[in-house]
Protein backbone atom coordinates (compact mmCIF):
# COMPACT_ATOMS: atom_id res chain seq x y z
CA UNK A 1 0.00 0.00 0.00
CA UNK A 2 2.92 2.13 -0.30
CA UNK A 3 3.12 5.27 -2.42
CA UNK A 4 4.91 8.44 -3.43
CA UNK A 5 3.32 11.31 -4.43
CA UNK A 6 3.94 15.23 -4.92
CA UNK A 7 1.99 17.55 -3.71
CA UNK A 8 2.07 20.83 -5.54
CA UNK A 9 1.46 23.95 -3.52
CA UNK A 10 -0.21 26.73 -5.54
CA UNK A 11 -1.74 30.62 -4.47
CA UNK A 12 -5.47 29.49 -6.34
CA UNK A 13 -6.21 25.77 -5.90
CA UNK A 14 -9.48 25.56 -7.76
CA UNK A 15 -8.23 27.17 -10.41
CA UNK A 16 -5.10 25.06 -10.69
CA UNK A 17 -7.42 21.77 -10.38
CA UNK A 18 -9.34 23.64 -13.68
CA UNK A 19 -6.12 24.30 -14.81
CA UNK A 20 -4.46 20.53 -14.75
CA UNK A 21 -7.89 19.29 -16.33
CA UNK A 22 -7.62 21.36 -19.27
CA UNK A 23 -3.47 21.20 -19.83
CA UNK A 24 -3.35 16.83 -19.02
CA UNK A 25 -6.42 16.08 -18.89
CA UNK A 26 -6.35 15.49 -14.95
CA UNK A 27 -9.65 14.57 -13.10
CA UNK A 28 -10.22 15.46 -9.34
CA UNK A 29 -10.21 12.62 -7.60
CA UNK A 30 -10.63 13.96 -3.98
CA UNK A 31 -11.28 17.14 -2.24
CA UNK A 32 -10.41 18.03 1.50
CA UNK A 33 -10.77 21.40 3.19
CA UNK A 34 -8.48 22.33 5.89
CA UNK A 35 -9.35 23.88 9.24
CA UNK A 36 -7.98 27.13 8.09
CA UNK A 37 -9.62 27.21 4.69
CA UNK A 38 -7.64 26.22 1.89
CA UNK A 39 -8.15 23.02 0.15
CA UNK A 40 -5.96 19.62 -0.75
CA UNK A 41 -7.43 18.43 -4.40
CA UNK A 42 -5.82 14.72 -5.22
CA UNK A 43 -5.78 14.43 -9.03
CA UNK A 44 -5.00 11.77 -11.49
CA UNK A 45 -3.75 11.73 -14.77
CA UNK A 46 -5.00 8.85 -16.46
CA UNK A 47 -4.21 6.88 -12.97
CA UNK A 48 -0.74 8.91 -12.32
CA UNK A 49 -1.74 10.99 -8.85
CA UNK A 50 -0.92 14.43 -7.39
CA UNK A 51 -2.30 16.80 -5.19
CA UNK A 52 -2.68 20.32 -5.77
CA UNK A 53 -2.98 22.27 -2.27
CA UNK A 54 -3.83 26.02 -1.70
CA UNK A 55 -0.57 28.15 -0.71
CA UNK A 56 -0.31 28.63 3.68
CA UNK A 57 2.70 30.44 4.61
CA UNK A 58 1.95 29.58 8.39
CA UNK A 59 2.75 25.60 7.46
CA UNK A 60 5.54 26.52 5.02
CA UNK A 61 3.80 25.80 2.10
CA UNK A 62 4.47 28.17 -0.19
CA UNK A 63 4.17 28.62 -3.77
CA UNK A 64 6.45 29.23 -6.88
CA UNK A 65 5.06 32.60 -7.61
CA UNK A 66 5.96 33.30 -3.23
CA UNK A 67 9.17 31.55 -3.51
CA UNK A 68 10.27 33.09 -6.78
CA UNK A 69 10.82 29.62 -8.33
CA UNK A 70 10.27 25.48 -7.74
CA UNK A 71 13.03 23.15 -6.86
CA UNK A 72 10.92 20.23 -8.06
CA UNK A 73 10.15 19.42 -11.56
CA UNK A 74 7.38 17.18 -12.43
CA UNK A 75 8.48 14.85 -15.24
CA UNK A 76 5.78 13.38 -17.26
CA UNK A 77 6.13 10.18 -18.95
CA UNK A 78 3.03 9.65 -21.84
CA UNK A 79 3.09 8.52 -25.00
CA UNK A 80 2.29 11.09 -26.69
CA UNK A 81 4.25 13.96 -25.27
CA UNK A 82 4.14 16.02 -28.41
CA UNK A 83 0.10 16.46 -28.39
CA UNK A 84 0.41 16.73 -24.31
CA UNK A 85 3.01 19.29 -24.81
CA UNK A 86 0.70 21.31 -27.31
CA UNK A 87 -2.46 21.08 -25.29
CA UNK A 88 -0.61 22.07 -22.07
CA UNK A 89 0.61 25.16 -23.94
CA UNK A 90 -2.90 25.86 -25.10
CA UNK A 91 -3.95 25.96 -21.69
CA UNK A 92 -2.15 28.51 -20.75
CA UNK A 93 1.01 26.95 -19.88
CA UNK A 94 4.73 28.74 -20.87
CA UNK A 95 7.42 26.99 -22.69
CA UNK A 96 10.92 26.50 -21.04
CA UNK A 97 13.01 24.44 -23.40
CA UNK A 98 11.28 22.97 -27.07
CA UNK A 99 10.17 19.55 -26.95
CA UNK A 100 12.59 17.80 -29.44
CA UNK A 101 14.56 14.41 -29.37
CA UNK A 102 17.47 15.53 -26.60
CA UNK A 103 20.57 13.54 -26.46
CA UNK A 104 19.92 11.81 -23.05
CA UNK A 105 17.64 9.28 -25.33
CA UNK A 106 14.38 10.93 -24.49
CA UNK A 107 12.01 13.32 -26.55
CA UNK A 108 11.27 15.84 -24.42
CA UNK A 109 10.44 19.65 -23.62
CA UNK A 110 9.51 21.50 -20.43
CA UNK A 111 6.72 24.05 -19.37
CA UNK A 112 5.77 26.56 -16.87
CA UNK A 113 2.30 26.06 -15.63
CA UNK A 114 0.65 29.16 -14.95
CA UNK A 115 0.97 28.35 -10.99
CA UNK A 116 4.85 28.04 -11.52
CA UNK A 117 5.35 24.71 -11.27
CA UNK A 118 7.48 23.22 -14.05
CA UNK A 119 6.57 19.99 -15.91
CA UNK A 120 9.17 17.90 -18.24
CA UNK A 121 6.69 16.51 -21.07
CA UNK A 122 8.14 13.56 -22.43
CA UNK A 123 8.91 9.74 -23.59
CA UNK A 124 11.66 7.14 -24.16
CA UNK A 125 13.30 7.51 -27.91
CA UNK A 126 13.25 4.15 -29.71
CA UNK B 1 4.57 3.16 -20.03
CA UNK B 2 2.96 6.49 -19.00
CA UNK B 3 4.76 7.95 -15.12
CA UNK B 4 4.58 10.95 -12.83
CA UNK B 5 7.73 11.29 -10.78
CA UNK B 6 9.31 13.86 -9.11
CA UNK B 7 12.73 15.53 -9.34
CA UNK B 8 14.01 17.25 -6.53
CA UNK B 9 16.97 19.56 -7.04
CA UNK B 10 19.42 20.08 -4.28
CA UNK B 11 22.37 21.77 -4.48
CA UNK B 12 24.72 18.57 -3.50
CA UNK B 13 23.29 15.51 -5.58
CA UNK B 14 25.98 13.00 -4.38
CA UNK B 15 25.04 13.99 -0.66
CA UNK B 16 21.43 14.05 -1.03
CA UNK B 17 21.89 10.56 -2.78
CA UNK B 18 23.55 9.03 0.27
CA UNK B 19 20.88 10.96 3.07
CA UNK B 20 17.86 9.32 0.83
CA UNK B 21 19.51 5.93 1.11
CA UNK B 22 20.28 6.46 5.49
CA UNK B 23 16.98 8.12 5.66
CA UNK B 24 14.31 5.96 3.34
CA UNK B 25 16.15 3.22 2.65
CA UNK B 26 16.64 4.67 -0.81
CA UNK B 27 18.87 3.40 -3.76
CA UNK B 28 20.16 4.77 -6.55
CA UNK B 29 18.84 3.17 -9.52
CA UNK B 30 20.60 5.16 -12.67
CA UNK B 31 22.96 8.31 -12.74
CA UNK B 32 23.15 10.66 -15.92
CA UNK B 33 25.87 13.13 -15.55
CA UNK B 34 24.65 16.39 -17.69
CA UNK B 35 26.88 18.48 -20.00
CA UNK B 36 27.38 21.20 -17.80
CA UNK B 37 28.19 18.40 -14.98
CA UNK B 38 25.33 18.14 -12.37
CA UNK B 39 24.17 14.39 -11.56
CA UNK B 40 20.50 13.21 -11.94
CA UNK B 41 20.36 10.34 -10.27
CA UNK B 42 17.18 8.04 -10.52
CA UNK B 43 16.06 6.86 -6.51
CA UNK B 44 13.68 4.01 -5.57
CA UNK B 45 11.89 3.51 -1.87
CA UNK B 46 11.13 0.36 -2.68
CA UNK B 47 9.68 0.75 -5.84
CA UNK B 48 8.78 4.83 -5.54
CA UNK B 49 11.04 6.22 -8.00
CA UNK B 50 11.67 9.82 -7.36
CA UNK B 51 14.92 11.98 -8.81
CA UNK B 52 17.95 13.69 -7.07
CA UNK B 53 19.33 16.68 -9.63
CA UNK B 54 22.02 19.16 -8.92
CA UNK B 55 21.27 22.84 -8.72
CA UNK B 56 21.78 24.62 -11.81
CA UNK B 57 20.09 27.84 -11.81
CA UNK B 58 20.65 28.78 -15.89
CA UNK B 59 18.45 25.58 -16.27
CA UNK B 60 16.00 27.22 -13.65
CA UNK B 61 16.68 24.49 -11.71
CA UNK B 62 17.28 25.91 -8.05
CA UNK B 63 17.07 24.23 -4.78
CA UNK B 64 15.32 24.99 -1.49
CA UNK B 65 18.25 26.52 -0.24
CA UNK B 66 18.73 29.28 -2.96
CA UNK B 67 14.75 29.82 -3.09
CA UNK B 68 14.54 29.88 0.92
CA UNK B 69 11.51 27.44 1.05
CA UNK B 70 10.05 24.60 -1.24
CA UNK B 71 6.78 24.46 -3.28
CA UNK B 72 6.13 20.45 -3.19
CA UNK B 73 5.84 18.20 -0.54
CA UNK B 74 6.59 14.50 -1.33
CA UNK B 75 3.51 12.79 0.14
CA UNK B 76 5.32 8.87 1.42
CA UNK B 77 3.04 6.74 2.26
CA UNK B 78 4.57 3.32 4.37
CA UNK B 79 3.54 0.69 6.32
CA UNK B 80 5.15 1.79 9.38
CA UNK B 81 5.48 5.84 9.29
CA UNK B 82 6.88 6.06 12.98
CA UNK B 83 9.93 3.25 12.15
CA UNK B 84 11.06 5.96 8.74
CA UNK B 85 10.45 8.94 10.62
CA UNK B 86 12.75 8.07 13.44
CA UNK B 87 15.28 6.47 10.82
CA UNK B 88 14.63 10.07 8.26
CA UNK B 89 15.51 12.00 11.47
CA UNK B 90 18.03 9.91 13.12
CA UNK B 91 19.87 10.59 9.28
CA UNK B 92 19.83 14.64 9.71
CA UNK B 93 16.16 15.13 8.86
CA UNK B 94 14.28 17.82 10.95
CA UNK B 95 10.78 17.78 12.46
CA UNK B 96 8.49 20.20 11.05
CA UNK B 97 5.28 18.86 12.72
CA UNK B 98 5.13 15.01 14.78
CA UNK B 99 4.16 11.97 13.96
CA UNK B 100 0.99 11.83 15.14
CA UNK B 101 -2.84 10.47 14.66
CA UNK B 102 -4.28 13.41 12.59
CA UNK B 103 -7.72 14.60 11.81
CA UNK B 104 -8.06 13.77 8.62
CA UNK B 105 -7.83 10.39 8.51
CA UNK B 106 -3.69 9.56 8.69
CA UNK B 107 -0.84 8.70 11.17
CA UNK B 108 1.28 11.31 9.52
CA UNK B 109 4.08 13.66 10.46
CA UNK B 110 6.50 16.25 8.31
CA UNK B 111 10.09 16.43 8.35
CA UNK B 112 12.29 18.57 6.11
CA UNK B 113 15.70 16.94 5.01
CA UNK B 114 18.87 18.92 5.00
CA UNK B 115 18.45 19.74 1.47
CA UNK B 116 15.26 22.13 2.43
CA UNK B 117 12.90 19.49 0.71
CA UNK B 118 9.80 18.28 2.59
CA UNK B 119 8.28 15.15 3.04
CA UNK B 120 4.94 13.52 4.78
CA UNK B 121 5.26 10.49 6.29
CA UNK B 122 2.51 8.34 7.09
CA UNK B 123 -0.41 5.80 6.43
CA UNK B 124 -4.40 6.00 6.45
CA UNK B 125 -5.46 5.24 9.89
CA UNK B 126 -7.71 2.21 10.68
Amino acid sequence: MSSLTAMLTVKDARGAVDFYARAFGASERSRFGTPTGQIVAGMSIDGLEFFVVDENPDALNLSPQTLGGTSVRMNLIVDDPDEVTAQALAAGAVEVFPIDDQPYGFRQGRVADPFGHHWLIGKPLD
